[in-house]
């Protein structure tokens, strides 16, 4: 028996997310038949993170155990073939039997990108949000930094949402504007369910001038879902980067 | 009677092409479809670049006639309503009633975009050609150096097509490394049917080592379609770029 761990990418917009639900196509789904197929087990793969419906990755993990005697290099191309070419496994190799990509400390880094054209660009509107109102860069900016830390981000998940703490910390955040396009990177440890959609909706708001960037501390101190802006569409975000750090004792 | 030109935004993966034809979707049907349904007349376009299946545009160039009292600059944004996403208009404003997009000396601008990681990247994927093996960009570049100028580019046309003559000019092609990504660059005042994907199939046997640079010259000499490397894929390829420039008297 060995745990091999997967790089996979893909692009979202077919997709109901990362995480096997009834009544949608998964990431998570997907990746466990080709598996299964391929490997003739029954294989249920550990991910790092659940994106939801319509969010990219460049980089997410998965991890499962086989008793296969496949070179465990070879499992990426073997289940390339299988999957659409909307997923593509970057890498498989083996690693130790007690890795487990959610029980790790992580560096997360996501990117929301807006375009900011007159009109739309169809080419690359899958991984963009349009926005057509002037946004200033400088004050989301200027915004964002409140962000970084740790702190309580209740304001900034969904309200429903089941989870022990709503603390995360944030290492950093920017705005890069590249032509057309503006991008929000964020990285943290870890992320509340649309907490990185709700960043970007709340600095969209700050950018069009709908809101101070001071506002956000108050925000933070809110806690309150309401208080923040709305909850930026899906497509614009993509996971760009997973580190895992070392462990600590 | 007016003339009104549009500047149209398309991701051609849906599409026939640009060219109206029978028993396919095409971009021109298209805008003929949403025009005359907004203008109330039988509108027929003129387009400056009929582009194949598949391939790109961040700007083509369409004109037509019409006794509209709708503001010229008010037809984008009532269009964009009537279209599918992956069609946007960009620009619409009045022209010369004698300004015709493919009797005029255009500067036009096609990047073939290339992905070289080992495996595909599924962002994008729709908007570049995966080539698995290395590349080799300064030899593509020495190449690409024999196709500037004024040349009978016989041997990169589709041997079918029906053209009064195959001498064209370009005026220059960079080949240029992002990250995992190659863009080949090729500017000229108009390309024969095939002509920018022959140049990038070439070209990337060039890069991948199955020919030298120096053969370019070889098979410009040829003209014959069986010297030059095969059609690369149109997904790869955008128009990106459409200048009109002085006429000449």
């Amino acid at each position: 028996m060995k745990r091999i761990m997967l790089r996979v990418a893909y692009d979202g917009t077919a997709y109901n997310g990362w995480q096997i639900q009834p009544g949608g196509t998964t990431i998570e789904g997907e990746l466990n038949k080709a598996l299964s197929d391929l490997l003739e087990e029954e294989i249920a793969v550990i991910g790092a993170s659940r994106t939801d419906a319509g969010v990219h990755a460049l980089c997410n993990v998965a991890v499962f155990d086989t008793d296969t005697r496949i070179a465990p290099e070879r499992i990426a191309p073997a289940l390339n073939a299988r999957l659409t070419e909307d997923i593509r496994i970057q890498e498989s190799r083996e690693v130790a039997s007690d890795f487990h990509p959610r029980k790790c400390p992580t560096r997360k880094t996501y990117e929301y990108r807006i375009y900011t054209g007159k009109y739309e660009n169809p080419i690359g509107r899958q991984y963009a949000h349009f926005v057509y109102v002037p946004l200033d860069e400088e004050k989301m900016q200027k915004a964002a930094e409140y962000l970084v830390g740790e702190h309580d981000f209740k304001s900034f998940c969904v309200a429903k949402a089941q989870v022990l703490t709503t603390v995360r910390t944030v290492y950093a955040v920017q705005v890069k504007r590249e032509g057309s396009y503006l991008t929000i990177r964020v990285s943290g440890s870890g992320f509340l369910f649309n907490m990185v959609r709700i960043i970007a909706g709340t600095l969209i708001e700050v950018g069009r001038g709908s809101m101070e960037p001071e506002q956000v501390k108050a925000i933070l101190e809110a806690k309150d879902r309401q208080a923040a802006g709305p909850t930026a569409p899906a497509r614009g975000l993509t996971l760009i980067s997973l580190e895992f750090c070392e462990k600590r004792d």
